[in-house]
């Protein structure tokens, strides 16, 4: 399994072997999409072997591949009408990074839909291990469809921009997007509404709230000493659950749907949106799209 | 074959062997990229079979696949910053559709790069074959790098705005993406440099000039009855072989280079550049960033 740290550090040793033997760099994806490897390729082509005097160029064929940007086409909506795409990272509580606010607003000033690609960490430490030197590893995190569109609402509100309205902006939300289905893992999962109605399907009701309290006030009964932090991670990790729950495992994808709407993409998103979804009449009434 | 009337006309046909066997709509790239195949899709969704009283949903499965818009990364410019994409339709005398070049502008306006499609005529008919009711395909026609960047330069020149100027604008011509190299077929052909040196790749020089100007001279007293629409196509036939022979069969399709450059975007675009090219001259002088 080649890392982060194989690609960033390691990549002469990939090298050398590549001009004595074949080797294959395996990506999920296409290779050139979004996490890009043009670096490993300017290497590749400059590349100079560890006794050589001179640079023996390192040939490299790049194999094409389905990617998120090709199978955003399950929105139904026409690959023409796409914008920038952006990334969304995660917020942490010092660090609410969202530049990607307002590349989501110039394309919603062409009329352009925006695909929205959810953060991951895979590998990353935490900065009390990095600071006390210690090489441990956080559990894998990926950005699922709720916590993707809370921070889209919430950086709107924060700059006061006059898109992004939860209840007046379209949205389709992609999961595993070529995932076949098995005994272990649902296939794709595409889903229409508007922003408040894909965020509402996992917005727990007074009932589950009043459990998710009695589930609180009985761990902090159990664990007299436990700390805010504690029962943070307590949270976290059931909005995880019930995210899943729904949306099924990571990565999850999100498009915003700029204005440029064609009937047979009203009709077609009509098929995927949420029972009793307001799609049709936002498509009519705000987007001024009839199927 | 499926051709497009197969698609138009007897999409019902597809549909009623969809239901008692398996059947595969094979498409060239992704089935959702560029042509869309979402119309076939909603009529299976609400599929009435012939004697049938009531619809009987067809269940479709969306294999995706790398497409141009995947393939666009071998040009090493990062997916992310590519806004909408155009397609340069052919212009004819009396039609020179150019509502692309706003949406090239915008892209530019906002730093980004746009990624043109080149028309593609197959089966087509010609005006007056349609007009004596004659069906009769004309020979397929691909637009090809030179003509696509002609139309690029002339409206910009006809609505006189202040981009894609030839020498001071970069671009990456894209040819046959995903093709391999074989007997018949030149693989693929990636090529950097400004429009106005791309453009130059194929414009005959003064030597070559005068062989076309005798050739039409001999075709002339060889056919004295020669119209001039004889000599277009003399002409026409004459700057495709050209075309041809420097860039290789088609599909073409070629980046334009927006602002938001990267130093290792400009490094790797010199290795694809042309002799000679003033690409990092340009991406220094122009676009603000040095390699």
């Amino acid at each position: 399994m080649a890392y982060r740290e194989t690609v960033e550090l390691e990549a002469d040793d990939i090298l050398e072997a590549a001009l004595t033997g074949n080797v294959a760099f395996l990506v999920v994806g296409d290779p050139l999409s979004a996490t890009t490897h043009t670096d490993l390729i300017v290497r590749a082509r400059e590349f100079k072997s560890k006794d050589a005097t001179e640079a023996t160029p390192v040939p490299v064929r790049i194999i094409h591949n389905a990617s998120i940007t090709t199978a955003l086409g399950s929105s139904g909506l026409a690959g023409y009408n796409f914008g920038q795409t952006v990334s969304i990272p995660f917020w942490t509580d010092g660090w609410r990074p969202d530049s990607w606010l307002g590349r989501i607003g110039d394309n919603l000033a062409l009329g352009l839909h925006t695909l929205c690609l959810s953060d991951i960490k895979v590998r990353e430490q935490s900065a009390e291990d990095m600071s006390r030197g210690i090489l441990r590893y956080q559990p894998p995190r990926y950005m699922l469809i709720p916590q993707l569109i809370s921070q889209l609402i919430a950086a709107a509100k924060d700059h006061k921009v006059d898109y992004l309205d939860p209840d007046r902006t379209l949205a389709i939300a992609l999961c595993r997007m070529g995932a076949e289905d098995s005994a272990t893992r649902r296939g794709e999962k595409v889903v229409a509404g508007t922003l408040a109605e894909l965020l509402a399907c996992t917005t727990p009701d007074a009932a589950q709230q009043a459990a998710d309290q009695a589930e609180e006030d009985k761990y902090e009964e159990e664990n007299p000493l436990a700390s805010e932090n504690d029962m943070e991670k307590l949270r976290e990790e059931r909005s995880v659950r019930r995210a899943i729950e729904f949306w099924g495992e990571p990565l999850h994808s999100l498009v915003i749907v700029g204005s440029r709407l064609h009937p047979i993409e009203v009709t077609y998103g009509k098929a995927l949106a949420l029972p009793g979804s307001r799609w049709e009449e936002v498509a009519r009434d705000v987007y001024g799209c009839t199927a």
